[in-house]
């Protein structure tokens, strides 16, 4: 069942990796490499981290091989995928909401405190992303547009190290952090909440 | 013997790395930082990921300092070695195949299962490469050109792993693998070979 | 008394970074972002390079509080710090020092031979100001402005590792490193002293 989860989660965001290659105009290996890197990045640099080698998106295959079937499924019909922009934009949505809670319950078992798990939350919900705007040219979208994503991201972090703290069980946190995670980006994307921008300063 | 090949296919990465610093006008530092990253940057990542650390690189002080020394002597002699384009892609296609088997290898040896130690054999291949790119300011050349590179890259790590799989004596399946590799990538840089680029979609 | 010295230094690294967020317009994520990369970034891969995970800037919440801090701080007023370019680059100067040697004695520790640990002292002083340029999506001020910064991180890294060889106490070593380190790149600032870059070739 949590597998289920976590390759529907990843696959959604190798689809969005993909769908970046092919706007940039990559080659078939851009395609791949932007689905395997935005798909399974975040977890691999929280599992680097962490110390938990080799990643769990590496030492079982089942990751892979999804992240790679969603490339090849991208570069064959990204016409059609193209014009579900939103559907793939909820998708994502719940793969951010699984991926911040599942990353910061890894590392608060991996032994760090509360305020390190949460940032690795965060890490395994938008490193991927950031992974994906290095290597297609682009400053990170999650950095600058001011979408409102990381903050959602990291709420739904640091419900569950704040979770972890108790003596509840894990559903009873896990569950509730990732769905306001999830709902506060949904509205995000259909309401337009974005993220305030430094003031303009005089002296530039 | 196996050490002065790993030299001889580092060596030719730096050079490549150091070759790109030139041209795009980075300083020695960025002379001496491309070659390092080029030369180096494959094996660590990959090591890091299967948790073999300090990685190889770092533990033998060897391959820093032909590191150094090929930047230095591109820094010194760029010009002469700018019209050894062609010499210097054939190396490095020696380089590649070799990386590419020698990374899938120690990717089996630390555990990994066949298809991430294929994908860590062709990281061991390219990554240093996509480093250099990202570092200089341009979309790596082996996603977004459309060169046959990361292909041969692929089929010998898959060999390689394969091989690993069967009783046969290590260098029965490594060195038929890193040829292939070797020869695929040669016909590709003499006959123009490419790989594929996604279809123009008209919604853009 | 060292951690506070390694908060004073992380501290400018994080301002320097989020003031490069502001200037590329990034929003107030991107200021947190390259605040924590540019203060933690540096000794979190030299951690993961030597295997010591968690990474120190992780396992010790203070380290990313100090950070977020920074960053906010840069966000609210910028303009104000804007116009201190002087002052942040003297700190800056004593971040690196300091990051420099530190970041030797760690690998030293961890059984790097000399070179290899040298060149993760640098890693630490150069690193997460790379990564912050590479986020912010400009090619990294420390590999291509012929700025004077890399090469003082090198010689206290270097004297560092060479004090650890000698039986004398660590401060009587690290001290002077750390403090050549500091004025050289002080004087860089001052005089303006650059380090070359490659001949232009006739053949571009």
């Amino acid at each position: 069942m949590l597998l289920i989860l976590d390759l529907l989660g990843l696959s959604v965001f190798a689809v969005s990796g993909a769908l970046v290659a092919v706007r940039r105009r990559l080659d078939v290996i851009g395609v791949l490499v932007l689905a395997i890197v935005t798909g399974l990045g975040g977890g691999c640099v929280r599992d680097v981290l962490i110390g938990a080698t080799p990643p769990a998106g590496l030492a079982d295959w089942r990751y892979l091989v999804t992240a790679v079937i969603a490339g090849l499924i991208v570069f064959r019909y990204h016409p059609a995928l193209g014009r579900m922009d939103t559907l793939i934009n909820v998708f994502d949505a719940f793969g951010l909401g699984l991926f911040c809670v599942s990353g910061a319950l890894k590392a608060t078992e991996y032994g760090l405190g509360p305020m390190p798990a949460a940032l690795l939350g965060v890490v395994t919900g938008v490193g991927g992303g950031m992974m994906r705007d290095v290597l297609a040219g682009r400053v990170p979208v999650v950095i600058s547009t001011g979408e409102l994503y990381a903050i959602p991201a990291t709420l739904g972090a640091a419900l569950t190290v704040v979770g972890a703290q108790t003596e509840l069980p894990t559903l009873m946190f896990a569950l509730p952090a990732a769905f306001l995670t999830i709902a506060w980006r949904l509205g995000a994307i259909w309401r337009g909440w974005t993220v305030p921008l430094p003031k303009l300063s005089e002296d530039h």
